[in-house]
C-alpha cells in the first residue's frame, strides 16, 4: 500500500516556496507489535506551523529536513497489531503529519466519537485551535462579565471560538478581519457586537470608533500593527493575550516590537504569552464544555476544507494571504 | 520674603533645552485658614517627570504651560494658620515642586522623622523610587528565592534597590550601568552578583555571559535595546516589570518597540506595566520594612546632591547623561 507523504526539504525565508517540500509516495511497512495503522482523512493547516519550519529552539523542537511535515490531523484505524487501547474503526485524532497514513503506537492519539462533532471539528473548533482560544481567553485573558473584548483574525480557527466564548461570558466583542465578507460573518452569524476589516478600514480609526471606551482584552493572532493600534486604546489593568503574529511570519527582517508598549505602564496593563500544549491535562473539559455550546447552539463552528495532498502548498497559503473561511482543513483521503 | 520658582515654560520635543524652563522670584502671599508654609530642602529629581511635560494624557495629568514643575520633596514647615495636623518645625514629604517655598493644605504631605532617616533618604529609598522598587519587584515581579533577576539602571535610585531586595529574597541579581563606575559599586557596595556595563559591552554577549541560564525576572527601566536582550533570554514564565524607558523618553520618532516580544508566547513569559502610585495605601508598610533593612545595614542608599535651584536644568540632564550615582537630589535651601 502506498502513502503520499509530504516531506520537509528546505527552510524557508519568508513564505514557503513550492520546493520547501516534496511530495513523495512510499510503501508502508509492516506493523511492529503494538502499533497501530492510521488512515488519516483530514489534516489541520495552522499558522503555527509556519514556526516549526524555523531553526533553532522555540516552544516545540523545529521540524528537521527530511521529516515529514508536522501537522496535526484526524483519522480512522485501519489496522493493528496487538494495540492495548486501539481497534479497528476507531476514529482518533493525534500528530499525523502531512501524509494519508500514519503508523504509531498511539501515545498522543485520542479517540473521538464522529456522532457527536464532524471530524474536522476535531482539529478545529474541539481540535488545538479551539483549545487554544478555550484556555487562552479564559485563563490568560481572565474575562469577566461586561469586559470589552478585542479579537484579530477573528473569522480564523481561534479568533471565532474566541469571539464566541467571550460572548458566551457577558462581554462586548469586537472582532477585526480581513474583507466584508469575514467581517459580516463575524457578526451576522457569530454575534459579535461589531467588526473592523483591516484591509479597507484605518485601524486607529476604527478602533475609536468601535471601542470609544477602550479595551479590557485584547485576543492577539497577528502582531505589527494592529497589536500597536490595540495598545493605543487599553483601559486600566487590559490583558493582552500573545497568541501569534501571523503578520510577522514570513518576515525576513526582525519582527517589527510593538512601538505602543509603554501603554503597558501607563495603563497598568499586561501583556503574556500562551501555548496551548501547557493545558493538555485539561483538554478533556474544556472539549466537553464546548461540545455542550455547541450542542446549544451557542458556538459555531465553519471549516473550510480542500481537497487533496497534491494541493498542500497552495492551501498552506491561505493562512498568510486570508483568502479562506474559518478553519482551514485539507482533506487527504475520504472518509 | 522671595520664593524663587521654576516654571514651566515649552514642552520640549526631545531632550528639554534650557528655555523649557524659567527661573522667577516671586513673593510669597499670606496663609490663608488651615494652610501652611513649607520652606523646601531636597527637591527630587526622577526620569519620569520627563514624561509629566508631554501633552496628552498619561496615568497622571501633565505639567501645564506656567505651572511650577512637578516634582516630589521633602522640607520643614515654617509656618502655620490654624493647620488641624502640621506645626512649626515638622519635617514633611510630598509633591512640592522645583521651588524654594509652597503653601499648601495639607493634602499629600506627610510627617517624616529626620533621626531616623536622612532628608534626601525620604526622597529616595524611603520615597517614590523606594516604593517603585519595593512594590515593582515584589507584587509585580513577584520574585521568590533562587530566581535570577536582571535590573537595568541598576545604580540608580530605583534599580539599587530592586536589586538589593531581590537579594535579600534569595535571588541572584545581575545589574545593567553605565560605565564601571557603577558597576563596580553595584558589585561591591551592594552585593549584586554580577554587572554589565552597557556602555562598553554588547549586551546580548554580556548577557550570555551573566546569565547563562536565562532570567526569571527583568526589571526594566531602561526600554530599547537593552529590553530586546533581555527578551531574548527569557526562561519559562519569566516575568518583566515595565517601570520605565529612560532610553526613549527624549526620542524625537517613535519609540522603539521590542522586536523580540514573541519570546513571551514560546516562554509563557508576561510583560506588566506599574506605576508606584495604585500602592499608596502600603507605602506606610513598606517604608517600615525598608526602614528596617537599613537599620540592619541590608539595604544601603546612596544620594546624589547638587546644590542650587539655578541648577536645577544642568542637574536634570544628569538623568539622561547617566552622569550621576546613585539618587540625583536637588538642595534648594540648606537645611
Amino acid at each position: 500500500m502506498i502513502n503520499k507523504q509530504l516531506i520537509f526539504k528546505k527552510r524557508p525565508v519568508g513564505l514557503p516556496s513550492a520546493d520547501t517540500w516534496e511530495l513523495q509516495s512510499n510503501t508502508i511497512p509492516d506493523l511492529a507489535q503494538g502499533e497501530v495503522l492510521i488512515q488519516q482523512h483530514y489534516i489541520s493547516l495552522d499558522p503555527a506551523m509556519r514556526g516549526w519550519m524555523n531553526e533553532g529552539k522555540s516552544y516545540i523542537e523545529p521540524v528537521q529536513i527530511d521529516e515529514v511535515m508536522r501537522a496535526g490531523s484526524v483519522g480512522k484505524v485501519i489496522k493493528t497489531n496487538n494495540h492495548p487501547k486501539f481497534k479497528d474503526g476507531d476514529y482518533v485524532t493525534g500528530w499525523g503529519g502531512v501524509q494519508q497514513y500514519v503508523i504509531t503506537n498511539g501515545s498522543n492519539w485520542y479517540k473521538v466519537d464522529p456522532n457527536l462533532a464532524s471530524l474536522p471539528q476535531y482539529i478545529g473548533t474541539l481540535g488545538m485551535p479551539g483549545m487554544t482560544a478555550y484556555f487562552g481567553i479564559l485563563e490568560v485573558g481572565k474575562i469577566k462579565e461586561g469586559d470589552i473584548v478585542l479579537v484579530s483574525g477573528a473569522a480564523g480557527a481561534v479568533g471565532s471560538i474566541v469571539g464566541q466564548i467571550a460572548k458566551i461570558k457577558g462581554c462586548k466583542v469586537i472582532g477585526i478581519a480581513g474583507g466584508s465578507k469575514k467581517c459580516n460573518y463575524i457578526v451576522d452569524e457569530l454575534g459579535f457586537d461589531g467588526a473592523i476589516d483591516y484591509k479597507s478600514e484605518n485601524i486607529v480609526e476604527a478602533l475609536k470608533r468601535e471601542c470609544p471606551k477602550g479595551i479590557d482584552v485584547y485576543f492577539d493572532n497577528v502582531g505589527g500593527e494592529i497589536l500597536d493600534a490595540a495598545l493605543a486604546r487599553l483601559r486600566l489593568h487590559a490583558r493582552i493575550v500573545i497568541c501569534g503574529a501571523i503578520s510577522q511570519y514570513n518576515n525576513k527582517k526582525a519582527v517589527n516590537g510593538p512601538s505602543n508598549y509603554l501603554s503597558l505602564l501607563v495603563n497598568r496593563a499586561s501583556m503574556q504569552g500562551m501555548v496551548v500544549l501547557d493545558y493538555a491535562k485539561d483538554y478533556s473539559k474544556a472539549a466537553k464544555e464546548m461540545g455542550g455550546w455547541i450542542a446549544q447552539g451557542k458556538l459555531k463552528s465553519k471549516e473550510d476544507i480542500y481537497d487533496g495532498i497534491e494541493n498542500f502548498h497552495e492551501t498552506f497559503l491561505r493562512l498568510f494571504s486570508g483568502d479562506k473561511m474559518g478553519k482551514l482543513v485539507l482533506k487527504v483521503i475520504e472518509e
